[in-house]
C-alpha cells in the first residue's frame, strides 16, 4: 500500500468524524488552531527560513520569494483569517427544501459536506491555513499537496494545526493531511484516488490546472483562469467606463479577475479611445489593438498591433488587448469566443443592451457598469473564498463555504412501499 | 477536423441559441417534436425492425431484445413522456438568491443551462427521446451517443425530432445531435472534447460508466450503481420491515434502487430472519448470509454462505446478501464500507437510532421506514428524471430539470470600482 493510499484512508475516516462535529466544536477547534499558529510563529518562521534559503540558492525571482516568505505580520493575518472563517455560520445540515409526497413520505434535502477534498497548490504557504480553515469549517477533510518550494513552511503549519486538533474527537487531526512527497508522481497518483477523494481543487498556474483537469479521475473544479473583457457599448457613459477599465486592469495586475481585453463599439471609439489610452498609458499599460485602434491612436507610444493570439491571452501584467466591433452582437460573439467564463462586463446606459449582454454572455459573473474586480468571495459577502470556479458543474464563480457542500435526501416514512 | 469536432461546434452554437429561447417556444417545440414522433411511428418501427433483425442474427438474448424493440405502444409512451416534460416549469433564469452589497452592487444568482450535455447510453432507444426532452426543456443542447444495437432506431427518432425543430429559430435543430459512429473510438474522442462539452452523463452498465469516469476530461456525473442496503434495527417493527424488504428486492429486480443487501441486528435476528426468509423465498430469492444467518435458517432451501465479495455485489437479480451485526455503529460502518452512495434504509421505531443512521450514512438518499424504490425523479415529484447521481459533486440522487442547470451571477452597478 502506497503512502498516499494510507493518507487517503485516514482522510476518509476523518471525513466521517467531521460530519458528526457540532457547530461549536468546529468553531472552537478552528479558533484553537489559529491560536496555535500565532503561538507557533517562531517555529513557522524558522521552517520558512529553510524554504527561503533553498529558493534563493536556486535563483528564485524576487516576486516568487515575496509569495513564499512568511513573517510575523503574514502569520498574524493567516491566524486572523482562520478566526474569521471560524465565525461564519455552519452550513452543515441546512435544510434546502422539503418535499411532502401524497403517499406521506417527507423528503428533506439537506446540505452535507462533500467529504474529502484534495487541494493542489503552488508556492504560497498561507494557502495551507486558508484551505484548512474553509474545508474544516464546512465539515470536510482535506488532503493538501503544496509545492516543493514551501514544503518546510507547509509542514510546520500543518503540524501545528494537527497538534491543536488532538483535543477534539479522536481522529479529527486527520481532517488535515499534508502530502510531504512533492514529486510530480504524487500529484499523478493523488488525482486518481477516486476511492478516497470526493473532489480535487487545483489552485495555481495554467499548467497545473491543465494537468489536473486532464488526468484526474476524481471530480475537479477548475479555477482561476480569467481572460476578462470590458465591452464599451455605443451608449456607454465614459465617465463610468474609464475608471472601471483602469480599476479592472491596474488595481492588481496579477489576479484572475483583472481585465485583459477591451471591446469597443466603433460608434464611440473615436471619443472613447483617446480617454482610455491616456488613463492606461499613465499607468504604463501597453495597448494591443486592431486596425481601427491603431488608426485612432496613430503614432502614440505604447500602442501596438494585436495578433489573434492576443485576444486569447491572460496577460496578468501591464498589457491589454483592444478590439473594435460594429454591434452588440459582434461584441457578444467575440467575447463568447475568447472568454474563459470568468467575469465579463458591459458599460452602457442602454438597459436593453445591458440585459442582452448579461443573458447571452457565457461566464460565471456578468457585470453591468461595475468592475470585474468584484468577482471575489469577500466582495460577494461570502466571508471567505477557496477559489473562483470557471466551470459550470457544481459551483460557478466565487466559492465560499456553501460551495464546498453537497447535499443528501433524508426520507422519513411509516412503512411506504411502491 | 474530425466529424465529432464539427458536431461539437454545432452543438455549442445551438446551446447559445437555446439559452435565448423563451419558455413558450421550448414548450411548443417539444410538443411539436412529440407529435412528430407519433406521426412518424411507422418510420421509427421500420428502422427498429432493422435493428431487431441484426440483433436476432447475432443471437441477442430475449431480455435485450425486449429492451430494444419499439412498437406503437412504446412510441406512444415516448411521445407522452415528451409532452409531460414540455409541461414542466422552465427553470431558465430562475432567481436563486439576491445579494445587495453595501457599495450598491446588486448580485443576482440565476439558473442557466449547463450548455452542451453528452449522454452516452446503451440499447434502449427510448432514451433518445427522453434525454432530448429533458435537455431541451432545460435549455441545453445534447449530443447523444447510443449503442450500435439501436443505431437505426436512434437515427430515425433523432431525424424526426430535428425535422420538427426546423420551424423554431435557425440552428435549433442542432440542439440534438446523434453520433452515428458507434465505434468504441467515438466515445473515447467524445469524452475528451472539453472545448465543446460542459458535461457528460453515462447511462448504462458498470463497464460503460467506469470507462467514462476514468477517461473523460469533461466533467462527468456518475449515475446508477446501487448496492442498496436495508438495516433491520433491534427496535424494528417487522410488520414494516418485511414488506419494505420484499418490495425493495422484488418489485423490480434489475433497477438501481432495488435492495441488494440486508443488515440485521443480532438481537432481532432470531425473530426477523424466518419471516424475511419466508417472504423472500416465496419470490424465489436466494439468501447469502453470514454464520448467524446460516445457523438461524439451518437447512432451509435457497440459503447459502456469503463471501466478502457478496457484500459488494449489485445482483440486479433474485439474490440478496445478509449480514448480522451487534450494534447500530457496526451496521453504519458496514454500510459505509460497501455502499455505492445510492439509497440506504433503516427500519426502526427508535427515533434516535433513525436520526443517527440518516446523518451518518454516506448516500444520496437515506430512508427511515420506507422502500429504497422511491429513489426516482417521478416519485420525488420532479416530473422527470435523467438518471440518479451517486457522486457528491453538482447533483446527488434523482436528477430532474433543475439538476441539468448551472447558474450565473448577474451583477448590476452604477460605476462601482474597488
Amino acid at each position: 500500500m502506497s503512502d498516499l493510499i494510507s493518507l487517503g484512508k485516514a482522510a476518509k475516516k476523518a471525513a466521517y468524524t467531521m460530519a458528526l462535529l457540532q457547530d461549536d466544536e468546529k468553531r472552537e477547534a478552528l479558533i484553537k488552531a489559529a491560536d496555535g499558529i500565532l503561538a507557533g510563529a517562531d517555529r513557522i518562521i524558522s521552517a520558512n527560513d529553510k524554504d527561503m534559503e533553498a529558493a534563493r540558492a536556486k535563483g528564485t525571482s524576487p516576486a516568487m520569494l515575496d509569495r513564499l516568505v512568511l513573517n510575523e505580520k503574514k502569520i498574524g493575518e493567516m491566524a486572523h483569517g482562520m478566526k474569521e472563517v471560524a465565525e461564519l455560520p455552519d452550513p452543515n445540515g441546512q435544510l434546502m427544501e422539503t418535499i411532502e409526497r401524497p403517499n406521506g413520505l417527507i423528503i428533506e434535502k439537506r446540505r452535507v459536506p462533500v467529504g474529502v477534498i484534495a487541494i493542489i497548490y503552488e508556492s504560497r504557504p498561507n494557502v495551507t491555513a486558508d484551505a484548512f480553515a474553509l474545508t474544516f469549517r464546512s465539515g470536510n477533510a482535506c488532503i493538501l499537496r503544496g509545492g516543493s518550494d514551501a514544503i518546510n513552511s507547509n509542514s510546520a503549519i500543518t503540524d501545528i494545526i494537527r497538534e491543536s486538533l488532538k483535543g477534539v474527537r479522536p481522529g479529527t487531526e486527520d481532517s488535515v493531511i499534508l502530502v510531504r512527497d512533492t514529486s510530480h508522481e504524487s500529484v499523478t497518483e493523488l488525482i486518481k484516488m477516486r476511492q478516497y477523494l470526493d473532489l480535487v481543487i487545483p489552485r495555481g498556474g495554467a499548467g497545473l490546472i491543465r494537468n489536473v483537469v486532464s488526468n484526474s479521475t476524481v471530480p475537479v473544479i477548475e479555477t482561476g483562469t480569467g481572460n476578462c473583457h470590458v465591452y464599451v457599448d455605443k451608449d456607454a457613459d465614459l465617465e463610468k467606463a474609464v475608471p472601471i477599465i483602469v480599476n479592472g486592469k491596474t488595481q492588481r495586475m496579477g489576479v484572475c479577475n483583472a481585465v485583459e481585453s477591451l471591446v469597443i463599439h466603433r460608434d464611440i471609439a473615436e471619443k472613447a479611445l483617446p480617454l482610455i489610452y491616456s488613463a492606461l498609458h499613465e499607468k504604463d499599460v501597453e495597448l494591443r489593438g486592431d486596425d481601427t485602434v491603431l488608426s485612432e491612436l496613430n503614432g502614440k507610444g505604447g500602442v501596438n498591433p494585436a495578433s489573434e493570439e492576443d485576444y486569447g491571452t491572460e496577460y496578468l501584467g501591464p498589457v491589454i488587448s483592444v478590439k473594435t466591433v460594429s454591434s452588440l452582437d459582434e461584441a457578444i460573439e467575440h467575447i463568447n469566443r475568447f472568454t474563459t467564463h470568468h467575469s465579463e462586463c458591459i458599460i452602457t446606459e442602454n438597459k436593453a443592451s445591458a440585459e442582452s449582454f448579461l443573458k447571452r454572455i457565457d461566464a460565471a459573473c456578468v457585470y453591468h457598469n461595475a468592475s470585474t474586480r468584484f468577482t471575489d468571495g469577500f466582495e460577494f459577502g461570502f466571508g471567505a473564498e477557496i477559489g473562483i470556479s470557471t466551470q459550470k458543474i457544481h459551483a460557478r464563480g466565487p466559492m465560499g463555504l456553501n460551495e464546498l457542500m453537497s447535499y443528501k435526501y433524508e426520507i422519513r416514512g411509516s412503512g411506504q412501499i411502491r
